[in-house]
């Protein structure tokens, strides 16, 4: 999918309100983001920024996050697809302080862990990039971030891939939001979470690959 | 959007049920209102009503909020559209007597600050607009405001800005109920909160203005 | 609507799940009902049983709760439609063994006070009709009524009235509940239920009634 | 419905995200079960698996719960269609180790008593599927299953009786969670929910089956 798919998927997903979250492609040495002020589910074009400079190409004002996404691709070489919303558990989590612990199969499948989560981030500019770089080289296989305060952002080798991380970590932290609330937060032991992510991304799917 | 638009919208993103709920816009001398008694999902035409002297226009009874409509008009010069909802979990704030803590940097480009609370109103009318009003002159940036034990109310520059609002609001209640079940509501700095605001509000969107 | 259109309404309101739930309508000496075992989104057609004896009128098994629509109609000669559901929120209030109770504005138009709730009933005879009758007896005003580990009936003096009081129940149930959480259950007082049950009853809508 | 209905059902109903969850149906000596690495939204087709010794009989992965499935097949001969989801209520009950006692009527109905949980299971071979066997054989009426931090199983004389029961599955433990949250779990008496379950089975619909 586009960029213009990846934000109405968001929307459709019930993962964005209003003009909230976005979503960006890397295509050579550009990345398309959506355009600022833009509802993610009435996009109807992206904007063209120079990843090297920062330089717009056309006439286009992109997302205010337009920074923090360019820092991820100038960071992260492998990954072609970034997506960031405000959904209601994982925001939730991040507002409370707290990374989603691991507490399901699931979780262990796509994300191989607990969610982390930043310290509070200033926004508009590369702050945001920099906290997730750093998540990230903790743990490479981390594709989803808490944001304190804020929302979620989630990367990809792929744009789909992040637009799919985007609606799991939703998932996640609602489960492990029920949970929580029942005083049953039980994390799984590293080992199982450690197999079962082998397993999800080394033997599954008809290429054995989950995306 | 016009009323009829702004009416299916609420309910077409569940924030009102059967007969609740109402929008009006100003045009003029005259604000157009749902009519009494009408679902929102279906209703067909608004009724007009004189903002001198609530007159109404044609045969047609509105809604049992047009005092409190006509009083906001009448007592704020530059806003040209109100909604009112019972959204479930700003409305559950309202009945348990809360004002919505600004917990997230969505709720600080929104609304700048906590959602406020008044007192118990009487309903069918002006209390419930002296009663905002008395809220919006506290801090001018305000759209949204509780009504105890009853609901929701939004302004806007436009009703599509208030039809916006609504969504917002209850988007943001639906985050922080989560993270107050959490024991985690950390309201942000007013000084980031005043940061965020700023910048949503005067460097955003495709000509500098988020609406 | 008629039986069929009010069973659809139920399953895409999300009151019913799979084949639970049920809607019937009196005409003159006969109700029309669910048949036995069809799922409300997909029911096709209504059996028609005889009031005063509860003969079938032709080859249907109609739903369980026959007997208990027809005690209730034979009960209540002012009434016109009957309405079953398991929504959640209303059925976890039901099986915690509580009544609902009026903390908003909106449940006092509505209903005009809390919700009230039955003894454990057997199902399939007139056990849930005549406990039914009995909360109506308490206070005519009562429209819906929760069945104690069960769910909610709601009567009206038409079968449109009946199914948008059990779309209402859920809606307070569900905001209700989240107060409920936040330790926030404040009862309107009963004269500011009864002047808004008034208001909502007598001056509204566009020929002064709220149906 | 066929195994590609049966995984569009799921999806549309909310009960999987992604790529979790699948169906399968028993058809002579052959099951057919949803491809590995497929979204149960977008699923176009389905692998044909042998039950006695699980070669594939076409270019296909199947789903990593093939083996599940297939040892649920072989030990229960009555059962056709199993499903298998991670909804969202019943796999927070799944991570914090409860199983999910009967409090309502409903779930008397449908599954005669709580919804049993295994412990934990290691994904990808039989494991899942001996432990469902266990507690099947505890009680022979049970269709639906939790695997400790994992999610749901159901089975079914047909699949779409294995979907329904997932869908119900999901309903039970919505109601039983919110419950629970009031502090107001009580199990219905053993007798009640036999007579609720006999009723249901055995005197319901139009021919005398729920299914």
């Amino acid at each position: 999918m586009n960029v213009v798919e990846a934000c109405r998927t968001l929307a459709r997903e019930g993962l964005v309100k209003g003009s909230q979250g976005n979503a960006s492609e890397r295509i050579g040495a550009v990345m398309l983001i959506k355009p600022s002020g833009a509802s993610c589910a009435q996009t109807k074009f992206a904007c063209s920024v120079l990843l090297q400079d920062g330089d717009v190409r056309e006439k286009c004002t992109p997302s205010t996050d337009a920074p923090a996404h360019r820092a991820l691709y100038n960071a992260i070489p492998e990954i072609k697809g970034v997506v960031h919303t405000h959904s209601p558990y994982a925001t939730a989590w991040a507002s409370a302080g707290w990374a989603i612990p691991c507490v399901t199969t699931g979780q262990s499948d796509a994300f191989g862990g607990d969610i982390p989560i930043s310290g509070f981030c200033e926004i508009g500019g590369e702050e945001i990039g920099r906290e997730i770089v750093r998540m990230w080289e903790h743990d490479q296989r981390r594709t989803a971030f808490l944001i304190r305060g804020h929302g979620v952002f989630t990367i990809g080798r792929t744009l789909d891939a992040a637009v799919k991380s985007a609606v799991m970590v939703e998932h996640c932290a609602h489960v492990t939001w029920l949970a929580q609330q029942m005083r049953g937060l039980y994390r799984l032991a590293q080992v199982e979470i450690d197999a079962n992510y082998k397993r999800y991304h080394e033997n599954y799917g008809q290429h054995g690959t989950s995306e």
